[in-house]
C-alpha cells in the first residue's frame, strides 16, 4: 500500500544556496594581488555546509576567509566541500566562459571518480562545486557564479517511502544508538563530522561505518541504508549532497540493490539540547546506470533566473584598506603585464626626505604617492603664501588664509588626505646657509645648531634626499651632510622653461680618492662615485640664472608645466636607479645610450636629465666630481666630518672666499685669470663647458 | 617787553605723520602689476592734509586709493600734497636707496623753485614729499618710509611773539572777518582750501591775497602777516607746511622783513559749528638765507627710530582677490622678466574643455590654473575609485567614499577650491563611440542624441578640446566634432612609458581639399591645416597598444610620472600654439628645429611630441591628414556635417567596417593585400612609418 501510494512520485532535492561572506571577497582581492595575478588556471578552494540549521534556512554552501586554504581546518560539525575557483581576468572573460563546458568537466571528473572507486574513498569529491569568479579590483565589484554539479538519473528516482521525520521510524532508543554510533565514527575517523555513511540497525543496535566499508559492511544489499550529513532543512526533501551519492551507489551496486534506505542525518542544538530526531528517512529504488548522466548544477540568481550574481563591496569593505589595496594594484598590474623584474619593494619602502615643499617639492610628493612611497617627509620653512595653490598642488586657497599655513605640515595633511596609508612627517625649519650669519646671538647661533643637527638627523633616518629648494645656498648644507652620509641625492632646480634634475655621485663607502675605476673617460661611463654634484657642475638651467631676479627673490617664475615635469622626472630616475642593481653606484648613461640596451628594467640611468622646454627637449649629459667642489669635494667633507658644526658655522658666517680659499678655486681663479692675461685671451679647454660652469661657480652669491 | 621775554626762544613744527589707507596699498599692487611692473622710476603721487581735526590727533599727511590719481580731486577741505613714490623691486633695493641723496635732490627742487618763484605761483611745492616703498606681493607686506622734505635756518626761527589762539588777539569781528575773506578767496579760485596766503587786517576788516600777489598786496613789508593752511592741531605749534614757506620768505624778501606774523588757520566744524577761533597767530624775526640750506625730512618709524616701516595686509585684504592678484603676478612677472612679447590675454582668456577627468584630465587641468586659465570645464562619466587620488591629483580618499563622487563635478570643486576665482563646470556624461551600439531602445537612442547635443554645444563654446580620454574610441566623435568646428584640438595619449601629445591640424575655414600650400612636403613645413589628427596616425605610444589590458580595461598602467609630463606638456605645447600669430595654424615644427629660431617667443610649435621615459627623451614628428582617415577625412565631415546624428548614430551601431567601407581604408587593405601576394614580399613604401601607422589603425578595435 505504501508503496503503492507514492505511485510516480519522484525524489526532488533542495539546491545549495551559496553563501559568501566578505571575508571571501578579501582574500581573494590578496590572493589576486599577491599570487593569481593574471593567472586564470583554476584554483582549490574550499567551502562548507551545516547540517544544524534551524527550519526554514535555505541550504547553504558558505564561503569564507578560510576558503583559500584548501587543507586547512574548517569549523567544528561543518563538512568541508571542495571547490574550483576560476577567477577571469576581465568581465568579458567572465561572461564568454563555458558554463556547460566547465559544468561537464567538473561533472565528468566526479564521474570518473564514481566509476573507479575513488569516490568510496574520498566521499567529499560528490560535493565539488565550482565558483566562476571575476573581481573587479577598482570598483571592488565581484561577479561570481557558482555551480555544485548533480549527476542527474535520466528518469529521476523514484520514491518508495517518502520522507518522514526519523523519530516517526525509529525510536528514542534506537535514535540514541545512532547519535552515539554517529559521534563514534567521528571521532574514530578524527573528525566533527562524516559526509556519508552506511548503516545497520536493529531495534537497540545502530552501527555505521564508512563507504569504503561498503563490502565488508553490507552482506546482505537487498536492502540497504545509507546516511548523509544533510544540509537542508526541508522536512521533504533532502539536500544537494545526496545526488552524487545516489549517483555513485547506482553505479557500484545498483544491479544489487532492491531499495535503498536513506537516513538525512540533521544535528542540531536548540536551547543547549541536541537533537537528531528531526532527521529525514525515507526510502528509494535506484535505477541503472551505465553510461555518464547529464548534470545539472549552476545555481540561478537571486531572481530565479540562469544567470551570475554580483556583490559590490565598495561600501562595506574599510575604505582605508581599499584605498591601500588599491594603489597597491596600480602598481602590481605594471609588474605583472610589463615589467615582471621591476622590484617594487624597493620602491615602496624607500623613505623619501623632500628639502623644500613648494613647486617642485609638491609635484615630487604627488609622483611618489603615484609610485607607492609611503615614507615621505618635507622640511620647508615657508608659508603658504596665495600664488602658490594654482602651482604647488598639495594646497589649496583655504591653507593661504590667516597668514598661510607651514608648507611642511600643510603638505603632510594633504598627503594624508589624498592617501590616508601614508607616513608622512613635516619639518617646519630652515636650513642653514654659506653666507648667511647665524652669529649675531648665542640663540641665532644655537638655533643653527639645532637644524643643522635635524638635518642631519633626517638625512640619517632617509634613504633619498631631494634637493627642491629655490635657492642655490640653500643646497649646499644637506649636499655636504647626504654626501658625507653617502645617502642617494636627487636635485632638481628651475629656469624659466629649462630644468636640471639630476643624481649627485654618491661617493665610495670609504672617501679613498685612489680607487680609480679603469674604463671612465671624462664624459662616458663615469660610475656612480665618480660622478658630480649640483655643486661641482653649471647651476641653474643654461641661460636663466644671470637674469634678473627682482621683485621677489623667493618668487620662482617659470612656465608652469615645467615643475611638473622636472618634479616627474626626478622620481622617476630615483625609481631607475632603485631599479638598478648598483643603485646609487650605476654607471651613468648618456644621451648616447639611448640606442643601446638599457641597464635596467626601466630604462637609462643619467647623471643629468636637462630639459628644454622650449624645444620640448632633453639632455643627458655626464659630468666627473670636481676635485675643488665647495659641497663634495674630500676636503670640504672631511673638515666637516672632523670639526662638525664648527666648520659649518665658519661656512655660514663667512663670505663665499671662506669655502674659495679652502678648496683652492681661489687659487684658480687667480691661475686663470693670470693665463687669461698672458695669453691676451681665453684660453683653449679640452672641456669648455665644464671650465664655464666652474667659473659661473664662484661667481654665483653664496 | 614781549620781545625780551620770548628770549631765544625758536620755532619748533610739528613733523606730518603719515597715514595710509589699506585702499593706497591695494590700488599700488595693481599700479605695480599692470603699469610699474619692474619699472623703478619716481611716480608723482598725491596726499593730501587737513586743518580741521580736533585736538590730539597727530599732523598727518594721508594717501588713499586716490594717491595715483596725481591730477584727480582732494576730498573737500583738504589740502592736497604732491608726492614722489620709488617703488622698489626688491626688498634689498628698498634698503640700499640712498635716503640722503633723496631728500637731498628733492629738497634742491624745491629750493630751486624758491629762488625761481616758482613756488610762489605754486605753493603746493612747498609741501612736496617723497614715498621710497617695497611692496612683496607674494605676502602682501609693504614696507615704505616716507620723507617731508623741509629746508631749515641753520640757526632756527627766532619767536617773538609766542603762538596764541586767534581768538586771543583777533575780535569777533574781525575772525568773522577773516573767515568770510578766506572763504572768499577759496571761491575765486576755484578750490576749498588755500594752503597758503598773505593777508592784511583792521579792527574790522580782513584782506586776502594768494602768495603771487605779494609786491602789489604789501606796500609796507617791515610787518607782514602770512597765513598757513595748518594742518597741527597742537596749540603751541605750528604744522610741517610753514617751514618751506618761512624759507621761501626770507629767500624772496627776508631783508626787507622785520617781523612776520603767522596765521596758523585752522578751520573746524565742532558739533555742526565751523570753528576758526583756535587757529594759532604768533610773529617771528626771520634769519637771512643766502645759500640753500640743509634740510630735513624722513620720518621716525613708530618706535621713535630712523627708519622703515613694514605694513602686513595679507589679512585685511579681501582673501579671494589676494588670490587672484597672486596668481596674476606670478604671470605676469614671466612677462617683465623673461618674455616681454607674451600675450597672456590669449592664454587667461582661452576656454578649455577638458574631455577626461583622470590621470591626464587632472593634471592638464593643474597646468592650465597655473598659466591663469580661468574657464575650464570637464566631461567626464567616471566616479573616482580608491586608486585614483595617489595619480589623480584633483581626487582625496574622502571623494572616493560612498561609491565615489562624480569626477567632473569633483574635479570642478577641487578647482574652486584650489583657486575660487576659477570658472569651472562639470559634466558627467558619456561620449557616445563608434562600435558601442545606442539602439537597444528609444531611451538609450535619444540618451546618445542628447549627449552629442550636449558635446556638439560645448565644443562650440570652447577655444580647445583636449582629449584625455583612457580609450581610443572615445576620442572619435569629439574629434569629428572639433574638426568640422575648427575647433583646435589637444590630444595626449600614454602607454607604459611612453607618451603622445599632439595637435590635431586645424582645417581651413572652407574644407576646400584644393587648397594646397606650395613649400610643404611629406615631413616639413606643413600647415597647421594640412596635420593629420589622432586617427590620421599611430595610436598609442609605440609598443604599448598591442599589450595585453586585462583585469581591468578602465586602469591606465603607466609609471606614475608620466601622466605629469604628459599633461604638462599639452598644455604647454597648446600655450606655445596661442602665442603664433597663426596659432593652430602655424606650421609643425619638428626635431630638425629645435636649432632653428624658433617660431614664437615660447618656443616650438610641434605637431607632435612622441615621449620615451626609459629614455629620458621626446621626438616632434609631424605627419599630414590622412585623406582616408576614420575621423577627419572630408567625406567623414562631410557626412557628419549632412546627416548630422543619423550619420553618428549608424558609426555606433556598425562594426569598424562601416567607416572603413565609408573612408575606402576597405578597399585600401584589400589592394595592399592583394600587392603583397603578388609581389611575393612586402610591398616597398616610401613612407614606412606611416604605412605602419595605418595599417594599425584599422586592426584596433572601436
Amino acid at each position: 500500500m505504501l508503496l503503492g501510494s507514492c505511485g510516480n512520485l519522484k525524489l526532488q532535492f533542495a539546491p545549495f544556496s551559496s553563501s559568501l561572506e566578505a571575508g571571501f571577497w578579501h582574500q581573494l582581492t590578496q590572493k589576486k594581488l599577491s599570487d593569481y595575478r593574471l593567472d586564470e588556471s583554476p584554483k582549490c578552494i574550499k567551502g562548507y555546509y551545516y547540517n544544524g540549521d534551524p527550519d526554514s534556512l535555505p541550504t547553504r554552501l558558505t564561503l569564507e576567509f578560510s576558503a583559500f586554504d584548501a587543507d586547512g581546518p574548517t569549523p567544528a560539525r561543518c563538512c568541508p566541500a571542495p571547490g574550483t575557483l576560476y577567477n577571469t581576468n576581465t568581465l568579458d572573460a567572465f561572461k564568454a566562459t563555458d558554463k556547460k563546458a566547465l559544468l561537464e568537466k567538473e561533472a565528468k571528473e566526479i564521474w570518473d571518480a564514481i566509476q573507479s572507486g575513488a569516490a568510496l574513498k574520498k566521499p567529499s569529491i560528490l560535493s565539488k562545486f565550482i565558483l566562476l569568479t571575476f573581481a573587479d579590483l577598482k570598483k571592488y565589484h565581484f561577479y561570481y557564479w557558482f555551480c555544485f554539479p548533480a549527476l542527474c538519473f535520466p528518469e529521476g528516482i523514484k520514491i518508495i517511502r517518502p520522507p518522514v521525520n526519523l523519530e516517526n521510524v525509529f525510536s528514542a532508543v534506537q535514535i540514541a544508538a545512532l547519535q552515539e554510533a554517529y559521534d563514534g565514527l567521528c571521532i574514530k575517523r578524527r573528525t566533527t563530522v562524516a559526509p556519508y555513511f552506511i548503516m545497520k540497525y536493529t531495534e537497540d543496535t545502530v552501527d555505521l561505518a564508512l563507504l569504503e566499508d561498503w563490502e565488508t559492511f553490507f552482506t546482505d544489499t537487498k536492502k540497504v541504508t545509507v546516511g548523509v550529513y544533510d544540509p537542508c532543512t526541508l522536512s521533504q526533501h533532502p539536500g544537494w549532497p545526496l545526488r552524487n551519492l545516489l549517483v555513485l551507489l547506482a553505479k557500484q551496486w545498483g544491479s544489487k540493490l532492491d531499495l535503498v534506505e536513506v537516513l538525512c542525518f540533521r544535528d542540531r542544538t536548540l536551547q543547549g539540547s541536541r537533537s537528531i530526531h528531526h532527521s529525514l528517512i525515507f526510502q528509494i529504488k535506484l535505477p541503472e546506470l551505465s553510461m555518464c548522466p547529464k548534470s545539472v548544477g549552476w545555481e540561478k540568481n537571486p531572481k530565479g533566473a540562469m544567470g551570475p550574481r554580483m556583490v559590490n563591496l565598495s561600501e562595506c569593505m574599510d575604505p582605508k584598506r581599499l584605498a591601500e589595496s588599491s594603489v597597491d594594484l596600480n602598481l602590481k598590474l605594471m609588474r605583472w603585464r610589463l615589467v615582471p623584474s621591476l622590484e617594487l619593494e624597493k620602491v615602496v619602502n624607500t623613505k623619501c626626505l623632500l628639502l623644500g615643499a613648494g613647486t617642485l617639492g609638491c609635484n615630487v610628493a604627488r609622483t611618489l604617492m603615484g609610485w607607492g612611497v609611503r615614507h615621505i617627509t618635507f622640511v620647508d620653512n615657508a608659508k603658504i603664501s596665495y600664488s602658490n595653490p594654482v602651482r604647488q598642488p598639495l594646497y589649496e586657497f583655504e591653507d593661504c588664509l590667516g597668514g598661510g599655513k607651514s608648507k611642511a605640515t600643510a603638505a603632510v595633511d594633504r598627503l594624508t588626505k589624498i592617501f590616508p596609508g601614508v607616513n608622512a612627517q613635516g619639518y617646519n625649519m630652515s636650513i642653514p646657509m654659506p653666507g648667511h650669519p647665524v652669529d649675531f646671538s648665542q640663540a641665532t647661533l644655537s638655533q643653527a645648531q639645532k637644524d643643522v643637527q635635524q638635518l642631519e638627523k633626517l638625512i640619517s633616518d632617509h634613504d633619498v634626499v631631494f634637493l627642491l629648494m629655490d635657492t642655490r645656498e640653500s643646497r649646499w648644507l644637506p649636499t655636504v651632510i647626504a654626501a658625507s652620509k653617502r645617502k642617494l641625492v636627487m636635485n632638481a632646480a628651475l629656469g624659466f622653461d629649462t630644468f636640471v634634475v639630476m643624481r649627485h655621485g654618491l661617493k665610495k663607502p670609504m672617501t679613498g680618492s685612489g680607487t680609480h675605476v679603469p674604463g671612465s673617460s671624462l664624459f662616458s661611463n663615469i660610475p656612480g662615485h665618480k660622478l658630480g654634484c649640483y655643486f661641482c657642475n653649471d647651476v641653474v638651467a643654461p641661460g636663466d640664472s644671470t637674469r634678473d631676479r627682482t621683485l621677489d627673490q623667493q618668487c620662482t617664475v617659470s612656465r608652469p608645466g615645467l615643475a611638473m615635469i622636472a618634479g616627474a622626472l626626478a622620481v622617476e630616475l630615483m625609481i631607475s636607479i632603485l631599479q638598478h642593481s648598483e643603485g646609487g653606484y650605476a654607471v651613468a648613461s648618456s644621451s648616447d645610450d639611448r640606442m643601446n640596451e638599457p641597464p635596467t628594467s626601466l630604462g637609462l640611468v643619467p647623471h643629468q636629465i636637462r630639459g628644454f622646454l622650449s624645444r620640448f627637449d632633453n639632455v643627458l649629459p655626464a659630468s666627473l666630481a670636481f676635485d675643488k667642489c665647495t659641497a663634495c669635494s674630500p676636503i670640504v667633507l672631511d673638515h666637516y666630518e672632523k670639526e662638525g658644526f664648527i666648520f659649518l658655522s665658519k661656512v655660514f658666517n663667512s663670505s663665499h672666499s671662506f669655502l674659495e680659499d679652502l678648496t683652492g678655486l681661489t687659487l684658480l681663479h687667480q691661475e686663470t685669470q693670470a693665463a687669461e692675461k698672458t695669453d691676451g685671451e681665453t684660453q683653449g679647454s679640452e672641456n669648455p663647458d665644464q671650465s664655464t660652469s666652474r667659473c659661473e661657480l664662484y661667481t654665483y652669491p653664496y
